[in-house]
């Protein structure tokens, strides 16, 4: 898992350096994706880059790349890696450039790609609902995958303190909006249910995948619904996690269930 | 101005090179402080000191010095780059590590500190109110002043976009809260006054200057305080700015009355 992709050249990560005047390291001024592979093929490639460029839109970051070439990337760090199986991690930031918040013109972006292996299989999970931190469903960035990641960090931080392994986020309406890293599909009366994205929701692939099937519909979900949920999963590209315990509470998710949405 | 700090070596700025897995970089996982330097000193430094160390509380993240080792820091900086006046940089990430959203224990962070030349002096500043981001009142982050600065960003985008030079932000409870990058400092009935940090305010140091000088006092503000405003300020520690216009308002901002307030 040697190779990355810096800037239209593949060379090994030890090689690979970033500016110190990158506004991505220095302001979080950049967005990433997080691709799965599977048999040697990166997975949902254009909505990936819709989300992207998506949020390039909205940073009005220029991305450079069309949805063929960021393919063409990715598969150029598959073959580098010869990875089977795993993921790609695509970072883009806004580059090195002089002093300011303002994004001073013509910057060439930073883009970096790195893969990795797959991540070992893991107990079900037991979450908190974070205390310290809230999704911020009136901010235009909750819709976008971004550098800035401290609000998912201290939730998870929080989760491991309270000896959990993950949180589940409220929006400042004080309903269910998301985990640290994932989606929430909770099932209520036979149906799973994953909130909107006006929540404050990330825009899952996966989630998106999923209501595409059929097999999860809309729905505010208040944190009571957990007291009465039929089951429960935390979902990203890479996995879809059953739950087992939400703020110490029980809750009956059948691991074979979740196994089967998690095929989807 | 190309020596920089970088983990206990002092470098020239092209070789200063920061790890692709670097968490500041891909997470945003970090704090930094910009400190004045006048007379070839840092000004604020135990200021600038515990606010850093606040941060590095909410973040558990270990700082690698004490306030008197950071002055010594700042100093060998500002002498390789033989610095009377202008700024320094001061980053700290939590360093490079394994993948993961929770901090993997155990990673050495990353320590960076880049020296500037003084800003040019600029005109008086127009600035419009952000219509599409808030500050977050209720976020324990908005008290830090960390990586992720995106909403800044985009608060500032829109200032350009608008004509504007500078954008100030509501909070939630739709009150003046800040601007882009500095504290506001507005003047009704002969008095000077400034929001307080429950409002979702950075703690700023020169805002901390002003108040402990009596010059500035608290009081929470309301959007329309300014169309009656006798003067409007934007201040950081590298300067204190008056405002001219305000939404399309003008604002009778004395610009010696300024000048004398930035002199604190």
């Amino acid at each position: 898992m040697s190779e990355v992709w810096l800037n239209g050249t593949l060379l090994p990560a030890e090689a690979a350096q970033i500016s110190p005047l990158d506004r991505g390291l220095l302001l979080g001024d950049g967005l990433f994706e997080t691709i799965a592979v599977q048999g040697g093929q990166a997975l949902d490639v254009p909505r990936h880059y819709a989300r992207l460029a998506n949020g390039a839109t909205l940073l009005r970051l220029a991305v450079p790349f069309d949805e063929a070439g960021m393919g063409a990337i990715l598969n150029s760090v598959i073959a580098a890696n010869r990875l089977l199986a795993g993921g790609l991690r695509l970072t883009l930031t806004r580059g090195a450039g002089a002093r300011g918040v303002l994004p001073p013109a013509g910057l060439a972006p930073t883009l970096m790609v790195t893969a990795f292996p797959p991540m070992p299989g893991a107990a079900p999970l037991k979450v908190i609902i974070a205390q310290g931190i809230r999704r911020d469903e009136h901010s235009p960035l909750s819709a976008v995958k971004s550098l800035n990641y401290l609000p998912s960090i201290l939730a998870r931080i929080e989760a491991s303190e309270r000896g959990a392994d993950d949180a589940l986020l409220l929006n400042h309406a004080g309903r269910l909006a998301e985990a640290s890293a994932g989606n929430i599909f909770l099932k209520r009366g036979g149906v799973w249910l994953t909130p909107p994205l006006a929540e404050g929701v990330l825009p899952g692939i996966r989630r998106a995948r999923l209501l595409a099937s059929g097999q999860v519909r809309e729905a505010r979900l208040e944190p009571e619904a957990l007291a009465m949920a039929e089951g429960l999963c935390i979902g990203s590209v890479l996995a879809l996690r059953p739950v087992v315990v939400a703020d110490g509470v029980g809750i009956p998710t059948s691991l074979a269930e979740a196994a089967s949405l998690a095929d989807l």
